[in-house]
């Protein structure tokens, strides 16, 4: 924000004021590309944070990092029958392999460099990673394979929005391949349960952990489980997923194994991801009227220290109390900056580091170096106190923490005040336009009456919750028997 | 290797060799995709270790990720008069973006769903990335500009080789901007520093830091500076590139910034790379008949230990030794497994990790367990020794850098005794049949002779080195006069 920006209401314009945030706190902005985005250093940053913890968690549940190539031959989409309705579609399309000169300055496709078979851009890795698994699966002994990509993947989008829905975006992939169906379930729903954890422990979001309905199941699984969350505008974000693909993909490519018994069996296959949606979700779960707020343990940046100064021999004084204080942080692994820009006054940093969402603000003036204080100012509540410089950084490392505890009960109070449970499609409709939010409510379990509800009120089965009560009802659309409620949202 | 391998000699088919280490240590294995690999597990992990090495520098040296798109529009490639004809030839070119059923059972591009202008994917990100820093800058206090990105990119390659010419390969290219030339020009010295730093002290390989000829320039920079490493063969690899572009792209893509003095004026640029074409600098530089051998410092795993045993119990009584040297080790950062898997045998374990290049083996027997020892196996130099048990974590440490400054020393020592100095062309066409490896020789410092060289030797000049000693001479090849002698080599 290196111009005054006014930033738009949420209560005004929830789509302009994601749009303001994310382009004016420096987290992205489209390209020259369509669809395309620019992520800019600070909203990268923010990613490797999130890279680095998933990371971690992948490498702690035994899986490794691994990367397969960027394009997919064409006939490998035909090979499994529903993957090819869900993904052989919008796809960017490698057809030629050479440019040559046009002779009047430009460059023009060489039409003698056409590929025999064209190359999509992956939108997703399944099959040429399935492809890639048959060479290294003879035995049970090969088994599990436990491996994930970190990549750029393409799925074609007319309408696009920063991180929500762009053309092309990162995430990782996880691919697992396993002797058993119980191996390859208890890995759909640990991953599940790992996007969960990082959903609400660092991200501070809370999640409805569940699985799909037919209708919304990713192309070529059994089951897809999914996390979803509900933004400040009472609509869901699926936040990431995990899939139990049983052999649709061994099969398709052939992938069989000597079990311990002898055997030759198809081998059994997971898959699970999150991209870079979850910036998306980031920016909606916490931010407010004055930018963007970051969950401490998700930030680049955690504690910035502003001086107040007249003159360098009040800086150099308080420079040397910030030192000290920097240091004491660090060794705490806590990230700081000194921000001495001489060329900006302290009310406009303040203004610029409360609309980058850092979390914890020090102001320090020279009558703070006379009594021995500070000014301790937090991003989420946006409340200030003058406290003392001695155990400042423990004082800082608690605060940290309440921010991050603070963030999720915020957000779940929001979440439960947003779930509604509705007996009647009136009275559905009428929450959908009125609250959002998640709405219980019975269903009769058909795709018919899944998709004439979404074609009437723009509202999608989120998930059936994991840990759902059955309870025996009517359906809310056909009045048919309904042995559960299931969660609808208008969503992302 | 979970299969018994027979690896090729060096001696015999020094190529061979290197696939067959490639391939059978799990590094990488060619993909469906013509000319793109597949990075296995194993080699994943050590660029894994790369990328953590350089990541670090990179921020250390003020520098930041960011991530640009994929996609170039393709009348970007024309902007830059000299990049439209080093970069727009061999391109990946995206001319449709969506797939229709073919009404047998496949998938056929859809003619209706044509691009208006074709899509090349990036084979290096200059121009879409100083498009975009158009609107980044306005004022010298928008400069410098520090920005790196680790991403895919393409070049199609009709003769591809794993890790060493692929035509999609994994790379890290830094993209700075500054106010003015001596800033712009000690940026990209610093980088060329950092990757000589890596090559030396990580690598373990010496390298040769010079200017590239006008010929073998980057396409659009004013200067290209470079690494330059011999390989056991005696050809040389470019390792890492730097280049000073001046403002060749700052002006083809109006790029100018307000001078502290208040004057409008084109912005300066550095771009700089090294890619996974280190992996096979890697495998080459330090690798012998018994398979990979990996300087401590970028192996996934640094140490394993091995059990020798009859029966549950002594397996037990030396997994508790083992334990405790576990936790030693990982106390001082040093990665280590305990191998006890029951279905092989210690000697294949053995073979399989020094065919993978673990630089540390401990091996524990029954009988060390009364005597209170281990035996230590170290990878490079193949020597075994009995050591007590105590003070073993203490050991292996010093070993690792023990290792790591031999690999070093061996490789410094080869490069010393294959660098050349000829005066003749006769004898220079003699020492690269014979000998190979780095020859020094005077050169008229014309293209046309640098052309002639390499047509009728194979050899190119890999660069004039940084602390080049001024020595007049006459050319070997034409006999004109020459103000220093250049380095000759064949190269991958």
């Amino acid at each position: 924000m290196s111009k005054e920006v006014k930033l738009s209401k949420r209560s005004e314009d929830y789509s302009k004021w994601y749009n303001d945030i994310v382009e004016h706190a420096d987290l992205a902005e489209h390209s020259a590309v369509k669809g395309c985005m620019v992520i800019k250093p600070y909203g990268y940053s923010i990613w490797e944070q999130m890279q680095q913890v998933l990371d971690k968690k992948f490498k702690e549940t035994g899986h490794s990092n691994a990367y397969f190539p960027l394009f997919i031959p064409k006939s490998f989409f035909s090979k499994e029958a529903a993957h090819v309705d869900g993904f052989a579609k919008e796809c960017a399309i490698v057809t030629h392999y050479r440019l040559r000169n046009d002779g009047k300055g430009g460059v023009e496709v060489d039409p003698t460099a056409k590929l025999e078979e064209e190359l999509i851009v992956r939108p997703t890795s399944e099959t040429i990673i399935w492809n890639t698994y048959k060479g290294w699966i003879e035995s049970y002994r090969d088994l599990p394979i436990l491996v994930n990509q970190w990549a750029n993947v393409v799925r074609w989008e007319m309408r696009t929005r920063l991180f929500l829905r762009t053309t092309e975006f990162l995430w990782q992939e996880g691919h697992t391949a396993h002797a058993t169906a119980d191996e390859a379930i208890a890995e759909t729903k640990q991953m599940l349960d790992v996007y969960a954890d990082f959903a609400q422990n660092y991200l501070a979001l809370p999640v409805l952990k569940g699985v799909k309905t037919a209708n919304e199941r990713f192309a070529g699984a059994i089951e897809t489980y999914c996390i979803e969350a509900l933004m400040q505008d009472g609509k869901a974000l699926q936040a990431g997923t995990s899939h139990f693909l049983g052999q649709n993909f061994a099969k398709a490519f052939d992938v069989k194994f000597t079990s311990r018994e002898g055997k030759l069996e198809h081998v059994w296959a997971s898959s699970w991801g999150v991209s870079t949606r979850l910036m998306g979700a980031l920016v909606m779960a916490h931010s407010d009227d004055e930018g963007l707020v970051i969950p401490p343990k998700l930030a680049p940046l955690q504690v910035v220290i502003v001086p107040i100064y007249k003159g360098q021999e009040q800086l150099d004084a308080i420079g040397k109390v910030a030192q000290q204080l920097i240091k004491e942080l660090r060794d705490l692994n806590i990230s700081v900056k000194f921000d001495d820009r001489d060329f900006l006054r302290p009310g406009f940093k303040f203004a610029e580091y409360e609309f980058k969402g850092v979390p914890v603000r020090v102001a320090m003036g020279a009558r703070d170096l006379e009594s021995g204080t500070v000014e301790l100012a937090r991003r989420d509540t946006k409340t200030k106190e003058t406290v003392p410089q001695e155990g400042l950084s423990t004082r800082i490392k608690a605060l940290l923490e309440a921010i991050q505890e603070n963030l999720y009960q915020t957000a779940l109070n929001r979440q439960i005040a947003s779930t509604h449970q509705v007996d009647t499609y009136d009275e559905f409709k009428k929450a959908l336009d009125e609250k959002g939010g998640f709405i219980y409510a019975h269903w009769d379990g058909t795709s018919e009456t899944e998709v004439k509800i979404k074609e009437e009120t723009k509202a999608t089965i989120r998930c059936i919750p994991l840990d759902n009560k059955q309870e025996p009802g009517v359906c809310i659309y056909s009045g048919k028997p309904s042995a559960q409620r299931v969660v609808f949202a208008r969503a992302y």
